[in-house]
């Protein structure tokens, strides 16, 4: 990875990131781990697809290869 | 994987998990292994796909290409 | 592979495992051998995707990067 | 990387570039990083799939394996 | 690939093997050669998906990775 | 690469080719740039996909992995 | 490679080759080099998917990773 995507990624740590995932879904969490595959560690996380039925997912692991883009959280 | 990705799975071991799979299949189970692949041994395992018609699995194999997000268990 | 993997799988050498596949195929055979990809041989194999019509394959070599998930025997 | 594709996306750094990714959407931002996999980071950047209705994702991290095409600034 | 999946290859070169290709398509020929990717020769081979209208294709090299399963010459 | 397809390409730069993606786009611009995976830069480049409807995209970079054909100009 | 698909290829070098893409197309020409991911470069290739309407392709790379089957020609 670049400098700046893991600058990104450890300014992000325990902050709440969006992360859209490749078929669509969306999911909402804290930040608590990545490596160099983008697989991330999430914090009280939300599967946000559908914004009228969030659904609470608590922590998880997200595969990197499933991942299109990381929102960090606006500075 | 980061630290933080093998300690959250290696604080799951002997517990259940759930596991989300690419084309939308959801499997609950004890986690027995895992690999920097994200390659799962789960035991009483059970595919929750569909909630009013849930499978048991027994002891599997899952390969880790397929899968989407890992959860661990509620701490 | 973990060695959980890997100690499932040797456990399993010989006897009739269940193999899903990418697509919605699932195959029944003798595991007579595998790699860290998850190439399988199977040996007596079926195709058991129609429980209605189950079709005789013999011994066949799965290529890994089709598998979803392998059951071993229930022990 | 060949050096052209380094040189043409170090020349667009600070600047405004246009991405479509597989499946159809395209977005908009300004380069802030990138690596050999064509991982991006954006800032200011936009969903502009439909350009009746273009959604604001601010800073962003895009996973390369889903990049088709970057469209440099105008020289 | 495992020792096994070699000997199994190996004991069915010069025979007729049964190769099925994502996407449903299947494969019949003489196994000329093999490689550690399941890239395969084959000679005198026929695409045999449609039973009813099996064409012959000659000599072919297929590229491993559309590889589903190989079916080896009954012993 | 094979030297063949180095050599093609070398001679290709500065000269305008067409390139056809995986999804049944096609593209065309002038060749700037290309490595192994071929990722492509193009200069003056147009997506030629609907031969009614040419829209221009100027300088690009081509991730290589969405490449099917590329056809050198002719001689 | 296996040695055998090398041999193949190499007493193929200037004679015409049928190339049988993934998604169906097939592509003919006369096979001028080839590398380990069966990366392809043909001549006077002609596009013989719709055997009512070949396409003229002249010189062309094609990208090993689409490729199912090529056919080299008749002994």
């Amino acid at each position: 990875m670049s400098e700046m995507t893991v600058q990104v990624l450890e300014e992000s740590l325990g902050k709440t990131v969006l992360v859209r995932l490749k078929g669509g879904r969306s999911l909402r969490g804290k930040l608590k781990g990545f490596d160099q595959h983008l697989n991330l560690v999430l914090e009280d996380s939300e599967d946000v697809s559908d914004s009228e039925n969030i659904k609470k997912l608590g922590s998880i692991i997200v595969r990197g290869d499933n991942v299109v883009i990381i929102s960090p959280p606006p500075r």
